[in-house]
This record gives C-alpha cells, structure tokens and sequence, in this order.
C-alpha cells in the first residue's frame, strides 16, 4: 500500500497552484494535464521495477534510511527505479542550515499511430531540500522534495526581486487520502533585498509528521537559477525536439510546405 | 471551391497587421513576404493531398465536427494532410471558460541550383483557442485560430506588464472575399495587473458567425510563453539552420574565409 | 584593383566604433582583430575565386548591376564567391521607403597543429538596406551595407527604448585611400517611443557619392532583431563550437580533467 | 614542490567568495564542491603530464616567460597539459592599458557503475588579464588570471548598471600556504554610467609581489559578456547533457516513465 502510495504522487503537478501575486484565482480553474489510465499506468510500472529498487523505494524503507552525506546530494539513480538516463544533472545550493539541489526532469512522449511522437506529459523541476547535519554535512536522507511545473518555473522567472511566491501541492489531490499531506513552498525576498528565502514546509498527517526546511538563496544563487530555468522550460515543454526536427533538407517538409500550411487560420 | 479557400490561407501572415501600441502606421506599408507563383503551388498542393486528408479539410465537413474532449487539443495530426512532422509540440492553459494551447510551426525552406537552401516562409506560431464544454472540458471542434507572425511575436516578447497589443488579420487579404472574414487578437493587461487577457473574435459574414473566446493568462503563464517564444523565435527564422552549418573543421569555410568576407561592408 | 579594394574591406570590422551613449573614447584603444598576414591571404583568395564570381564582385561591375526585386534580397549566392553555405538566412523589415535585411555572418576558425581548432575571426551580423523604387519593390543593386561586430550587436542588445547608438567604419581604415569612405550607422528612438530609426549614411569620396537610408523598426520588429541577436552572438563567438564539445563520455576529458583544471587560478 | 602548489589550485573555486552586494554573509556558509581524494588525484595527474607540458607549467619556469605579443591571448593548448579541447574559443576585449580573455571552461563528469554519467565539477570561465607592453601589445607572460564559478557569474549576470561586485579567492584556502596568495576582482562601475571596470588585484606574499590589472568595459561590450554567460551557463552546470538526451524515441523512457516520475514529491 505505501508502494502504491508513492506511484500515486506522480501526479502532484496536476494540483492546483496558488501563486497568491500572480493567480487569477478567480478566474481559472485547476489546471492539470489528465491521465486517463492511471491503473494500467501502476501495473506496467510493477512490472517494470526491479525488486532492489522496489524496496528502495518502499516508504518505510526510505524513511528508515538515514544518508548523511559531505555535500553530496544522494545518486538519482538509487531513486528511479529501473530507468537510466544516461546523465545526471543538478545544481546545488549550500548553506549552514540547509542545501538544496535543482534537478530537471524530462518530459514524457507517446508514440502516435503515425509514427510520429507527441508530448504527453511536460517535464518539471526536481527541487530536493536537505537539512543540515553537521558541517558542511547534510542528511539527505530527511530531504524533502518539491516537483515545480512549468508555469511554477514561469512565476520564479518572473519574480521580482521584492515579490514573493507560494505554491500548494497535495500529493494525494484527488484520492483517499487528500488533505492528508500538504506541501508548501514559499519563495520570499530577504528584508534587505539581497536575495529570496526559499521555505518548504511539509504536514503529514499520516505520519504525523510536520517538517520546515528553510535555505538563504542569494541574488547571484538565483540569477544561475533564473537562467538554467530559461535554458531549461522549452525542454520541458518538448518544444526542442520539434525545432530540432526542422532541417532545411527535410524533402518532405519543402516539397508539400505550401498546403500544410494552407490550413492554419481558416479553421472556420 | 471551399478546398481552394483554404489554401488561399495559407497567406495569411502576410496581411497587414496593427498593433496600436508598437506600430508606426503611417510609415510601414504592410510587410508580407511575397510568393511568386501561387498557382503552381497549388496545383503541386492538390497533387500531394490524400483523399482522405483533403476532404477532412474542406470546410463544410470541418464545421461539422464536434470534437469535446477533455483538456486535449485534438491531435493536429488529423490537420495536416499527408504531412507528418515527428515530433507535435504544443503548451496549453486551461481555464474555466476556454484553453489555449500554443504551437510553433516549421519555417519553409527552398534547394537553391547550388544545392544550398534558403528560407523562403518564416515559421509562426499557432494559436487554438476552445471553448469550455464542462467541467474541464473543451470543445476542439469549435476552436478558432490565429497565427502569430515572428513580428508579432516580438509584439508580444515586448510586452510590458500594463500595455495591450491588436493584431488583425483577414484570411481572404487581397481576394475577393477580402473582408468577410476578420480576425482580431487582443492581449489586454487584467486590470490588477497580474496577468492579461488573450481575447480572439472572429467576425465571418460568409457564415453569419461572430464569434469571441478570451483566457485569462497569469504573469507565470505568460512568462513561460515568452520563454518558449524566445526560444523558438531563431529557429522560426531558419537562423538555427546556419548556425548549425557553422563548424571549425569546416575546410572549406577555414580556407576561403578571408576572400568571402572581404566582400561585406563594401558593396559601393 | 578594385579587386583589391574589395578584399581589403575584408578588415573592416576592425576600424574604430563609437557609441555615443556607450563608448569610454578617452579609455580605450580601438579594438581590432588583428591579420598578420594580408598578403598571402589575398593570394591564396585570388586563387580560389572562380573566373565568373571573380567578375560579379569587381567593383565596376558590381555597379552596373540594378537588381530590382519585389521584396526579396538578392540571393547571397551571387556575393559570396566559390563559398557556399549550405543554408542562407536572414530576416527582412519591409517599409515604405526601405527594405532592411539582417543576416548572420560565420566566425572564422584556424587549425591548429594539435588538430584542434582555433576561433580566428568573430562572426558578425550583416546589414543590407536597399531603397524602394515602388510600391513593395526594392532596389537591391542600390542597397548599403554595414557589418555590425559582436560588440556593436551588444549596443544594440543593451539600448533602452529612449536611447540612441551610432558606429563610423571605415571600410580603408589604414590604408593609402583612409578617409575617402565613411559609413555612420545611427540607431535613435522615434519620438514617439514606438521603435528606432535605422539610419545608414555612406559617404565615398572615390565615386562622389553620398547616400543615405533610413528605416523604421518598430519595438516588436526590434524585440525580434534583439531576440535573433542574442541566439546568434554565442555562435558569432564560436563558444558553441566549445560547448557542443563538452560531452559525459569523453573520456580524456573525464580522466584526465583534474590535472588541467589544477593549472586555472594560478599563473602567478 | 612549485609543482604541487600549481595543482593544488585547482581547488579555488572551492574558496568562500565574497560579492558584498549580493551576499548573505551571515546566512550562508562558504559553499566549496569538495573533493576527497586529491593525494590520488595528484599522482594520476603527475602520470599524465608530458615532459614538456610540465616543464612548461613549473612556476619557476613560467614566470620567467616573458610572451609579448599583438593583441594574441597565448594559445592555451600550452597551458592545458597533454589534453586537448577540440576548440579553443575566448573572446577578448583589447584597451590601451590592459586586455581582458574570457574563456569558459567545461564542467567534469564522473562514471557511474549504471554507465550513466553524473556532473562531478561544475564548469567555470576564465577571465585573463594581461598588462599593456606597447602599442596594442600585450604581454601575455604577465598575465593574471581569474576563475569565475558559476555563482559569481551569476553575480554578474544579475549585476545592475549603477552596482559592483567583488569576489576573494585564495588558491591556497585550506592548505599550509593559506592567505600567502589573495586575489581580489571588483566590478565597478563607471562614473559616468557608461560601463564598469574590472579590476584584479594578486597579493603574493610567497613572491613578494602585488599586481593590479584593470580594464575598463564599456556597456557594450558587457553586454557580449552577459549574453555569453547566459549561453554558457547551461553547459557549466552539464544541463545540456542531460536536456540533449531528452529525444521522443528514447523508448526506454517513454515506456516506463510513469513509474519513475511517479517517485518525485512523495519522499516522505
């Protein structure tokens, strides 16, 4: 059941957001992208992971672990099961109280019947926040973890430096447990004006559990931030693999261009 | 005759367009990119067309459409004839009343006799625009487009938080049905100033329609456009293409260089 | 002779600029790129010319060309000697009274006996004004042009809306016939703020000529030429020849990293 | 023995760097990536060295080089050891007194047991100063140099026109010879508005020598800089790696992506 638990949080970024400087609250509505399958989803995954990191990522496990680390974030590739991606990236934050590691997360892509691909689901950003537990010491092993979307990423590019930020998640928006597990992270501007204070905070109730990870995070800290985010958003969105695919030899392409785009403007 | 509407089209980003904020009305003319031979376009358009593509587009078949689904675009598959780029992008919000979703579209290229290639259709980017049909639903099949010309998307990149920005287009610019058809997008800053309106009416005198879908768009939506646009943009200009070609072991480049850029700058 | 004239504006972007708002003239030094060997190079490029592009780029002849086209630049293959790359690109602003073409020009690289490359030569971006002579037809035999180096393309980059630049070249800055061509590219704000002038003056003493164009570029016509500019500058740089050389597995790289890295930071 | 010291700075952006404007001195500890085993690296290191790359590297006999050369920042291929970049690439910017190569420097990858890679070692640029020794001469053999991290570029990156900035390094922090060598770079800017100076200052007590290099940059040219810096920063931080092995076919990941994304947000 934790196990099934832990599948069911892959769709925390379908949760509404509130961004109180930024939100329309009135006038939108929650904006998840939906999966219509989600059983299968689970089974094909059981299927796929291998029994060590099954076990790995069984909630009790995990929190039996207890990974003190000199400023090393943990591998990634003890956390995702039986996928490798063939490099892991991130970039980390490291402070008295806290470290924090940024870390993209690549979009997903269904194959049509045509042959051709589309993005089914956008990438996000992995944001991991570990206490620290000693000099330059940090236990990852009590980190918490933040997945910030798109339009999440959208309000940190855009946040002034005296504006602050919040986002709600509730990694069981939608099942049984909703309510029970409520995640904050709130981007605030130091009284100085000399960076943002980023705050996770999160309450489970089910484990009664309430935890508060705060890191400094200069104005140069999150310049880098700003500007590997705008690297970063058109991959996520998978727009890259569209503008790759544009080639100046591709015959198709320059042969039957004019129809194609005879269609676009005229739908009605 | 409802076929060869469509693909008259296909010129749309070439009309005139105004933007009251930026533009400069008495001094541009209008600015479209010019093609020579139409016909000859058109004629190789209906070659290359399927049966079946080509009736999917014809007009009176695609108005009576009802496509609802839930927070998808439909599948721009089934939009492009026999046309099938690898990869389909796109970004969509979704609010109460209506979504949109972005997509940016190829630029064309022409072989020239050298067996180089030249730009010959700077790309665009596609708006769709649905209306709500539900509780996070849409209706695709009652979606309105436009597409936004690189210019345009500079209007839109340069946007200040409190400005506003028109676009007009007419689909049947410089035919005889010039005029019946009218298209104006307004993005107009919320009067709170966190976000803005996208607003789209369409005025169609041939069918007696008058239509008008708007979204609210947050600032972090907004930004997460613009990221997206200003990645896109140099691969909408084809400029992607050069610079790919442009490699140090490129001999012939390395060995002739000085000749050839000693022809720039003195043109008389 | 004027073959060689033509060559030597080859050099060109080395001549002294001045950008009122930006410049430190008491400061610095005129900044050129500096050749230690023009005369070889010019005979190595005679060499490679071919007879018939040879003829097309002599100055006298070159003159008698009046190539009016209805919006469409002469295509660059006709400019560029035995060279082809195999994409052109460029991106056009069609006024009234004016045409302008922006076009991005490859950096140089030089082998070095390692078999590694070297950047000789920064890219730079190519300006074509041409005239109108009708409604929507411009005079491309009559058109200027000025090469913008990567530090001009950064004035440009970094105006403010209000802010005006200019740059003098002079295409035979240091040689016998210095002064008889001036170039003045003035970039000012429209009054009333909705874009910049482009004004390009060229005086030529030799052929007692003196001409001047201008152009309005709009604020979304310049958001495009600013967005172009900054995807092109890395390029013009050649840092993404270096930065799509960093790849995980190249193992030299990976192995013997630490080494190299050791010799950084301490030269004294 | 000077050997080893030349190694051991390898280390220096592991130093505390201090940027008065934009830190939080009392927030944040110094944030070094640490490596734990340099003994071994140091062997590895001396293994790999050629004979005469390492004769060229001894501080002793470096110092008694004396490179004038014609506005030509040194080759690095004699600065690097036995390893060869494919591409060297700078861009430099030439004034009366001084002259300023910045130069960016890849990050460093480590094999995992998976044969997947993970970024060991963020990336860097080197900024490279030389003193005037004539008439657009530059003696290289004096040269200071300067590593930035990815922080302090993005101190710069984020550093308004009226601001300055200023990092400490000491390539000796943690060793016996710790505070024997200071480096201080300030950015400042000009009273005029019109740029900033950079500025270099090396105390060496170990060779009684203290050296201060400034140069000033136009508004202009920092621009080229700001633009490269967004470019490159991606690629310090290795994100290009992961975000190019993103590609919609990878089918591994497009059959088993749900899992995986499903372990993020829910670690505890």
């Amino acid at each position: 059941m934790h196990h099934l638990h832990l599948l069911s949080s892959s769709f925390t970024i379908q949760n509404p957001r509130l961004c109180p400087n930024h939100s329309l609250s009135s006038l939108h509505s929650s904006s998840p992208l939906s999966f219509t399958s989600r059983t299968p989803l689970l089974l094909s995954t059981t299927r796929h992971f291998r029994k060590k990191r099954s076990l790995q990522c069984r909630q009790s496990d995990y929190f039996q672990q207890q990974n003190i680390t000199r400023r090393q974030p943990p591998n990634d590739s003890s956390f995702g099961g039986a996928l490798q991606p063939r490099v892991f990236v991130g970039h980390s934050i490291y402070k008295g109280k806290a470290a924090l590691t940024v870390e993209p997360k690549a979009p997903e892509f269904t194959p049509l019947d045509s042959g051709a691909f589309k993005v089914s689901k956008e990438g996000f950003v992995l944001l991991q926040f570990a206490p620290a537990a000693g000099v330059r010491q940090y236990d990852w092993g009590r980190k918490q973890v933040f997945s910030l979307s798109v339009t999440e990423i959208g309000s940190l590019i855009s946040l002034g430096a005296r504006e602050s930020c919040e986002f709600f998640h509730d990694p069981f928006k939608g099942r049984s447990e909703e309510g029970k597990v409520r995640k904050v992270l709130k981007v605030e501007p130091l009284p100085d004006g000399s960076g943002h204070f980023f705050n996770l905070s999160v309450q489970n109730k089910l484990l009664n559990m309430d935890e508060n990870i705060y890191i400094p995070v200069t104005r140069a800290e999150f310049a880098v931030l700003i500007s590997a985010f705008n690297f970063i958003v058109p991959y996520l969105l998978g727009w890259h693999a569209y503008a790759n695919s544009i080639k100046p030899d591709d015959t198709s392409r320059v042969n039957n261009a004019n129809p194609r785009s005879g269609d676009f403007e005229w739908s009605r």
